[in-house]
């Protein structure tokens, strides 16, 4: 009987692999396109990573991956599995019972509608024209409340989409949290909107050449301990990182020859996801637990570099030398402190992925509050763009002047991704509870910076988060390294501290 | 029953789809594995390309696919079926029956043999060590003999792989050729060896920056026709063209700073075969008939635009000033004539692929001629060696010192390719006789090449050669083109002239 168990085990491994082996090919084709395809091959390619992906979503819910759940579910078969193998069954379960509880024919009819939508909302937003837009996102809304009719739910209907992106993160966490940042941050940003101490910024924006640029970041990725044998750094129009596997894990950037910050810290930025994935034990290969554990921690890793590290004045006492040799004219009359202020300028801003770090998360609550609206029917379709333009007026104190730089600014909504915005600021409040006990295993945390020893660091997040891939839970992962829960306070009182120091608030 | 037919139609169409999506990914991840994947990735990646060709290889051996096959071989079914679906069948059930002849656990064998013997082979190349690779090629050439076997044959055992790669091709066909070729080419090479007129060809090897021979190169790629909308340039170790679908096919290329001649005259060959695959007809897109109808009409292409084209005295007329823009120094005291006699230089060497135009097929023969022996058990593997060297000796009148730059230099016997070579020289017949025909299409086909408008070149090209893909088998489309079959004296009289004219020889 053991025997059999492990035959089954060996036969499942086997057959997770091979929808790994798919989802890298995927991977690789989408890295591709964004990087250089060729357009005239993109239709093609399109109908290819359409079949690849149709393949690996039916093994997923296969008869032959429901008698894998069924046989390694025993009782019996739960003592002799290894610990990988258990969290293999428990996610193919979830993923399984998810999948499998859509009739197929809705899901075919979504699929389709998701990409219609992307489409037209492209249009709708060049144009300004949210109505345009309506009648898909009035569907999009719609298959997800049913969705969730089928999913179940607990306690509030909205819980059933974030827990898709982040287990265990509920409405009533993000009450909780979003609440005490409005309190605290709110004020602070008007404080700051009022204050005469504002940074001089001008000098950010100079002719810093391309190539440059690519050579300062990709001394600073270097910095960071991306290894570039399992890595490589690539230009595209939206920068991402993707993970093909943990040795091929790719960073892209953006570059802007009158605004030196897109790449610098948009490269930051993915280049801490890219440690993540490149840094998850080798143990887990091939499996789909060798993955970011959820879009929040996958955040936390990339804002940890971008804001914890590269936005801190003690990165910039080495780097900014380094950034001079880089673009000799550009800083000559310009002192450390100056700059450093002058990266940290605050400003309520329209955009979301244009904000600083003290605003981003008010962009993020606004989603929240609407999206939390929108499944408990307390927010119909047809508001959207007047309660988005009234949010924005009431927390950032400004208001959008058209839908395209109002609603229809991302493209999440027009992919029917609900609950997914919230992970950007669970993100960023799980990076300052990690600095928050990082900085007791490393007290010297501003002297590795400041020496441009980074690896301590990269070391450190390794430890407590990268190998574990998806073996544990966001909030164990939180839980284990914190000894507490999500707790927003550590990062209002960095935001407290860095700004009223910036903008010299009394 | 129409409508049956119709459904399997459809449902076989959506299967092959699926194979050819396989194939796009694999292609595409060979590609990038080549280009720059960093290579900490290599060993997972390689397991998922094997993963994705088992599926592709099984699923050309399915039941599934069996039955595909019966239900559209039947009489009524082939009335209804479309030229496409027909010819689909009919190679479906070529490689069905090919895959399907060989016991799963034989060809599992073969498959880790091939991969051991091509590690192995690098070695003894390295090494100049034939004993050290010996066992390994003795065990491929018994594979192979047994798959014959397996497979049955005609006249020849050798026929059998010969039809794998030149459908329609066999031993009497090319004895017949390369017994004509040698007759007149053997004394043509001594002649030249003896002559005293050969070309000054120093200057050729002066320093050309690399940046300088790609732009140069993109120029010359443009004027053929090539569509970078459909295409890009990389470079790569070993230069090759990959189509991934028709409206992305890549070309890489080699540079060599102190040798313009390896990137220019390289990326036109694998221009040569870009073209083909850019300009299938899109009906075929998706289908394995989407592809070259063989290799030696594959290589027809690639030399037609390598040795017809761009070594041809007209195409310099423009082209040299271009390339002296390029490399302004180098070709300043070099007359257009010195130039043209340089690179067409004759010289008998020991390396297939530098070998020059002249002496090339005698390559070809010579492995014709070994793999013919082996395979009819007039040659065995232990005294290949001595037979190679006894060949060069003969048709070439050098002879390697040892085995590296001898019987080792090619990684096709190590992958267990025999019957692969002559599509070399059938390539180079096939060219010769279409450039015959063409020039009765195009009388001025000098001065298109003078005008540098090789567009009606391609155009002829697509129109009786490229637009077929694999509709049509190799000497169909000879004899449909020139009214004739394989037919050597063009090229024969091509060479004699061209290389009598350029040695002066009386």
């Amino acid at each position: 009987m053991m025997i059999a168990i492990k035959q089954v085990e060996e036969a499942f491994i086997k057959y997770v692999n091979k929808m790994v082996a798919y989802q890298e090919a995927i991977s690789l084709m989408g890295w591709d396109l964004r990087t250089g395809a060729p357009k005239q091959g993109v239709e093609q390619r399109s109908n290819v990573i359409g079949i690849l992906s149709a393949e690996a979503f039916q093994m997923s819910t296969s008869e032959e991956m429901a008698a894998y759940i069924a046989k390694l579910s025993t009782s019996e078969a739960k003592q002799s599995l290894s610990q990988v193998t258990l969290k293999l069954v428990e996610e193919s379960k979830k993923e399984y019972d998810k999948n499998k509880k859509i009739p197929a024919d809705e899901y075919k009819e979504y699929v389709i509608l998701q990409s219609q939508a992307e489409s037209v909302w492209e249009e709708a937003r060049e144009k300004a024209d949210f109505e345009l837009f309506r009648p898909y996102i009035e569907k999009l809304v719609a298959f997800n409340k049913k969705f969730i009719g089928y999913w179940g739910y607990k306690e509030n209907k909205y819980n059933t989409l974030l827990d898709m992106y982040e287990p265990g993160v509920t409405v009533k966490t993000l009450d909780d949290v979003f609440g005490k940042l409005r309190n605290q941050i709110v004020p602070l940003v008007k404080r700051i909107s009022e204050s005469a101490n504002a940074p001089e910024t001008e000098f950010l924006f100079k002719h810093f050449p391309k190539e440059k640029q690519r050579a300062f970041t990709l001394e600073i990725l270097k910095q960071m301990g991306y290894n570039f044998e399992a890595g490589r750094l690539d230009e595209t129009v939206h920068p991402f990182a993707v993970s093909l596997n943990p040795g091929d894990v790719r960073v892209t950037t953006r570059y802007d020859e009158n605004d030196f910050r897109m790449a610098v810290f948009g490269t930051i930025h993915e280049g801490g996801h890219a440690l993540y994935e490149q840094n998850i034990s080798k143990k887990l290969m091939g499996t789909p637990l060798c993955d970011g554990t959820s879009m929040g921690i996958h955040e936390s890793q990339s804002l940890f570099y971008e804001n914890f590290v590269s936005r801190n004045k003690s990165f910039w006492k080495q780097n900014y030398d380094l950034l001079k040799e880089y673009a000799p004219d550009q800083f000559d009359q310009v002192s450390l402190d100056e700059f450093y202020r002058a990266i940290n300028e605050s400003k309520p801003s329209l955009i979301r992925i244009e904000a600083d770090e003290l605003t981003y998360p008010l962009h993020i609550m606004i989603r929240y509050e609407i999206e939390k609206g929108l499944f408990n029917d307390e927010i119909a379709v047809k508001d959207l763009p007047e309660i988005w333009n009234q949010k924005y007026e009431e927390y950032l104190g400004i208001k959008p002047e058209n839908d395209s730089v109002g609603v229809l600014q991302d493209v999440h909504w027009a992919g029917g991704s609900f609950g997914y915005f919230p992970s950007y600021a669970l993100g960023y409040m799980y990076a300052a509870q990690l600095k928050n006990t990082m900085i007791k295993d490393l007290p010297n945390y501003d002297k590795l910076l400041e020496e441009g020893n980074l690896l301590p660091i990269r070391e450190w997040l390794t430890e407590h988060v990268h190998q574990y891939g998806k073996m544990k839970e966001p909030l164990n992962i939180l839980k284990d390294i914190t000894g507490e829960g999500l707790n927003v306070q550590y990062l209002i009182d960095y935001l407290y501290e860095k700004y009223t120091k910036i903008y010299q608030l009394t």
